[in-house]
């Protein structure tokens, strides 16, 4: 009976009847469901995670290649759930044989924070008689504790209090008036956090003190705006509509696509999930990924005054993406006809919660997607592109990232991630120079030098799960000028290292090469090319990790410290900081460099691989980025090579296509397929060309 | 008399009465003009450039200052013609004192290959008694020539001809049918042309012989399409509209938009040219860059077999991105509301042509601008981005590049170019690999490895011309872990190095560093962050230079060689490789080298200076790519830091925004102000965000 309610809610949810796919997050039943059998074993509990424990690959892989007659992975919840004296519980609880399959008291770990940890701390701080104190020292009136802010940070790691107490460092601000942005008056001392005890255990208090920002405020929203010179009215609409209706299909929360399949999913943690992403090749469904996801990030700080240290955010491990999701707004966020999906999850007293419209699809139109003319008579064929967008927004505290998952007609599949939000910002004397670890921005607001280094998780499936890397290297010939294999010098070619052992796969970004990675199934060749089919991963915003070797962040991100680790694959294998990052020392290292050490020589050529790719950028802020952040965005391409016999998009209609017999003959060539409603920015009129009649 | 039709035809041409601008591309009547003054004096010439003498920089600047009270430089016509025995001259006219200022025969070079030089070679070849007895011996009958194709190039360099005598290299293809795509059947053997006796002087035939490919066509036309399953039907319109008409506004060759002014040049070699760029910033309207340009471009090839090292085309320097021009259509190459402008440009016979919609200025939406949430109680702003661009495409034989100058509304001015067309292709027999130096991308088919580098110049005139260069680099501090300055190991920093000397400010990009060239004026500094004002160049697709040193395209095309050069202002080094690019032969090396190597120790340490900086990007060929190339975009960002004291895009109205006053007191925010079209996917309905109503 209450497998039929789960049923039913998964159908309003996912817009489909029959039960969840596998890979679907779970319903709000589900969670209520898996609440339940626990608290009827275990009382006591806060809630931390509930989320789906995704199928196991060998018998997701099976129920897929034959869904009517495999067997039906069952859904299991894994469920984090927290005790009195910050005890740590993991557990599993299959949903169809409602049982407990797993149930363990983790030791020496903090699971990630949610939001109602990071709410609860501002209360405590502004009633903790050591931060009133504080305040006063630095000019804040114990009257004015309410214009006291906080953001709850996880402690990261802080060797004086260790791993067993679950603890948050509250980097702290002040408002002048409810409204303004307390980016601009950051306060120089740091609370620390009792999670468990909720109170302050210490204050971080600096040997310089550095008084309340005297500065006027600075801020961007709409009544700042409107009371200083108001906004430009020089912006005419620009309006995008589809009349006939999109070019994709949902079916529960598989994505249909120009060729595309991919099932969106969504968890706490790494925000969407893209699963079992296929390319239908004239007829031929090709597995082109069976799993791609962030899977972490973590963002150091430059500045080595103590306790900066301790600000290196793992926003996705420390946090979780999906849990900081925004509520997605139309016309705001995406423009266009757009299709949301909504996000569950568990809250602390294990009640389930929806957030609203977490996820955005919608087509883009992408400009030229080919072209050519012929120089002889202008025979000319030029088609227009168009991009799927599969996106949502995260507010990691200060900060906002744009993440989009993109899909394009030529089978490249795009990660765009923009940054925007607030600098994070520290506490500036006046003749105070915030250099070299930091700019001023504003006059008192240093904003410390910082780095986002993201690991993208790729799981292959190119043309089957046995699939190997290479490093692929643009290379000068060896052979010397002059020499009769190289008379002129000109000779080069792209130099491929095949990555066969774990430990052996670990390489560094070269830009001077423009390096990139082929993942590659070696046991089908290119009926053309004779060359393995692939996917290339493209990536150019690939910095080194800054904080030094042995440091506390490159302990803690170890995933960090390259561009490129590649492992055998492993169910357990998803997230590269570790399963549980907050308080972690880095002593040992957990996630990708324990799993390599564990099994350094484990084979990855020719078989089922996990390529973690570490990118990102560096930011040394300046004026132009505060009060708050024109969006930065990076990209990273996974293109296919030679894993097509052409082009495969010749088949979208064209712009304009024109033979050079139909341009001699004087007949117009094929035309106005796609766009009709372009016009002249002046005059109002059209040209010929998209006026002609469509022919198709 | 003449003049006052010259300002007629201006009027015409600019979209506004008065005086051409004197940045402004010279017109019909203009080209005309000088033609006619050129011929009362100098007969039997034929015309390869008449194009604007741009305006000395010095006279230039002072009349830019005050208009109405410094003297307007005159409109001068830089004129190259090519007399009988490929002589070629160089001459200047000034056209308002309507005389010859400047008339040299010069020796030993040989300037660019017109579109009518190219169209020439094609019959020639065709006649050739030697081209037709390769023909028959690679399997076409001589009754067949009409089926034979030729994309004549500059012979680049051969040392076997030299540089006086004016020659073309015929790359020779066939089709089966008119309509057939002749790059699935290259011929195997290469024709030189002298274009002064317009006859073929030799045929390259290689040792090996490739007999005519017998693969059966493959074309990705309208009629191919149709009759091989045709066009995919799932693509639904998007449609781009501005009812209320569009943001920016032209005044005759001056474009206004969100603050930038830019007059929109356009010359036959460099394609569009952007000078004078300035930023409204709160009232003053601060210099930014004189002029910006894609200067030079050259495409090595990889095979080292003879004669396919001469396969590097310096499409700009050797044919002329402006010559190459497409004339644009709505809706296809462009999509909402368009701006087109002309190129006027002078033919062989010395009459004025034009090529309409040579240029397309419009806007579009960029996504996010900002934004940010506060996490307390979802107050919110969040604003859409809109940008403006600036494009040409023009064809190269068989390759397309398309030329997008993008402007922001944060300050940052893009490039971006998007490569697509047709893969150069030569013959490639049954069993044969193309490996290492190519990819057989179709039976036959071999693609060869190449690399497209474009030389971008820019004139930066940060808030005046005397600017300086500092190279930045993302560096850990020396520091060592455990130190007292860098106890946690994690300090890092802008390592900033200045550039001193011409010679001493060649520099090669450093992916590890995430390494940036800063533009800076060092006497002007932000008075927030106590930093110089600068536009940083970044730009992270600057691969090596895969030619060996000492190869003749190392030595042709100098300024590939590394990824940064400045010089010294001077108002004769526009073209990095050199004025006149065909049959140079690098010994010693035209333009940059030459210059630098002249005045080693030149000052660019605040004063004017050029960054000439080299991008782009090694090309491996698949299957994909062929038989049409879907786009691969490139970008380089140039981006203001420190230049403002805050987001300049602060007043661009956003599309919502709430304080947390207004969210306590159930009031909602500022919104709908953009867009109120977009729509749900599915069902049809609005949701609340849009609908709401506006306050602006």
């Amino acid at each position: 009976m209450v497998l039929e309610r789960v049923k039913q809610l998964a159908s309003h949810l996912t817009g489909h009847s029959g039960p969840p796919h596998p890979f679907d997050p779970l319903t709000e039943k589900e969670i209520e469901k898996a609440v339940a059998i626990v608290n009827s074993e275990h009382q006591g509990l806060f809630y931390n995670t509930v989320t789906l424990w995704e199928p196991r690959k060998v018998e997701m892989m099976a129920w897929l290649a034959d869904p009517d007659h495999n067997v039906r992975p069952h859904r299991v919840a894994d469920v984090v759930a927290i005790g009195r004296g910050s005890k740590v519980y993991d557990g599993l609880v299959d949903l169809e044989e409602e049982k407990i399959v797993r149930w363990e008291l983790t030791e020496g770990v903090q699971p990630l924070i949610t939001m109602e940890d990071l709410q609860i701390v501002e209360t405590v701080v502004r009633k903790d008689p050591g931060v009133i104190e504080q305040c006063r020292l630095i000019g804040i009136p114990p009257g004015d504790m309410h214009k006291v802010y906080c953001d709850p940070w996880t402690i990261g790691y802080d060797e004086r209090f260790g791993s067993k107490v679950r603890l948050q460092q509250a980097l702290m601000y002040y408002r002048p008036h409810v409204d303004d942005s307390q980016y601009t008056y950051p306060l120089d001392f740091c609370p620390i956090f009792n999670a468990d005890t909720q109170e302050i255990v210490h204050i971080d208090v600096p040997k310089v003190r550095r008084p309340l920002n005297q500065a006027p405020p600075t801020n961007y929203h709409a009544e700042a705006i409107k009371a200083n010179g108001g906004y430009r009215t020089d912006l005419k609409p620009i309006n995008i509509t589809q009349p006939e209706g999109v070019s994709f299909t949902v079916e529960g929360r598989i994505l249909k696509w120009q060729n595309w399949s991919v099932h969106v999913g969504f968890n706490h943690r790494e925000g969407i999930v893209l699963s079992n992403i296929t390319y239908n090749d004239k007829g031929n469904v090709r597995p082109v990924f069976y799993r791609i996801s962030l899977a972490e990030m973590v963002v150091p700080y430059g500045n080595p005054e103590h306790p900066h240290q301790r600000k290196h955010a793992f926003d996705l491990g420390e946090y979780g993406g999906g849990y900081m999701t925004n509520s997605l707004a139309l016309g705001c966020d995406c423009k266009g006809a757009i299709h949301y999906m909504d996000a569950a999850f568990v809250n602390r007293a294990g009640e389930s919660q929806i957030i609203k419209n977490a996820i955005c699809v919608h087509e883009e139109d992408a400009g030229i997607l080919f072209k050519h003319t012929d120089f002889r008579d202008d025979s000319c064929t030029v088609t227009r592109a168009r991009k799927l967008v599969v996106s949502h927004v995260f507010t990691a505290a200060n900060y906002e990232y744009c993440v989009y998952w993109i899909l394009h007609q030529d089978g490249t599949i795009q990660l765009e991630v923009k940054l925007t939000g607030i600098l994070n910002t520290y506490s500036l004397n006046p003749g105070e120079s915030a250099g070299p670890w930091g700019t001023e921005v504003y006059p008192g607001v240093n904003a410390h030098n910082h780095q986002h280094l993201f690991c993208l998780r790729l799981d292959p499936n190119i043309d089957g799960s046995a699939n190997t890397v290479f490093v692929a290297d643009a290379a000068a010939s060896d052979a010397p000028l002059g020499s009769a294999e190289n008379k002129y010098g000109n000779a080069f070619y792209a130099k491929k290292t095949k990555l066969e052992t774990q430990a052996g796969s670990v390489s560094d970004y070269d830009g001077s090469t423009s390096r990139t990675w082929d993942m590659a199934n070696t046991n089908k060749m290119n009926v053309y090319s004779h060359k393995p089919v692939s996917y290339k991963l493209v990536s150019r915003e690939v910095p080194s990790l800054l904080p030094k070797e042995g440091s506390l962040v490159w302990k803690r991100a170890g995933f960090a410290r390259h561009a490129v680790h590649v492992t055998k694959y492993n169910d357990d294998q998803i997230h590269p900081a570790g399963r549980h990052v907050p308080q972690t020392s880095g002593d040992p290292s957990q996630g990708l460099p324990a799993w390599i050490a564990a099994d350094p020589d484990a084979n990855i050529d020719n078989t089922d691989i996990v390529l973690w790719h570490t990118f990102g950028l560096t930011h040394f802020p300046a004026p132009e980025d505060y009060p708050v952040m024109p969006a930065e965005p990076m990209i990273v391409l996974l293109r296919p090579r030679n894993f097509f016999t052409q082009n495969p998009a010749m088949d979208v209609p064209p712009s304009y296509s024109s033979t050079p017999s139909q341009v001699a003959a004087g007949k117009r060539g094929l035309s106005g397929v796609i766009d009709g409603m372009s016009r002249l920015a002046f005059g109002g009129g059209r040209e010929k060309g998209g006026s002609l009649d469509q022919e198709v």
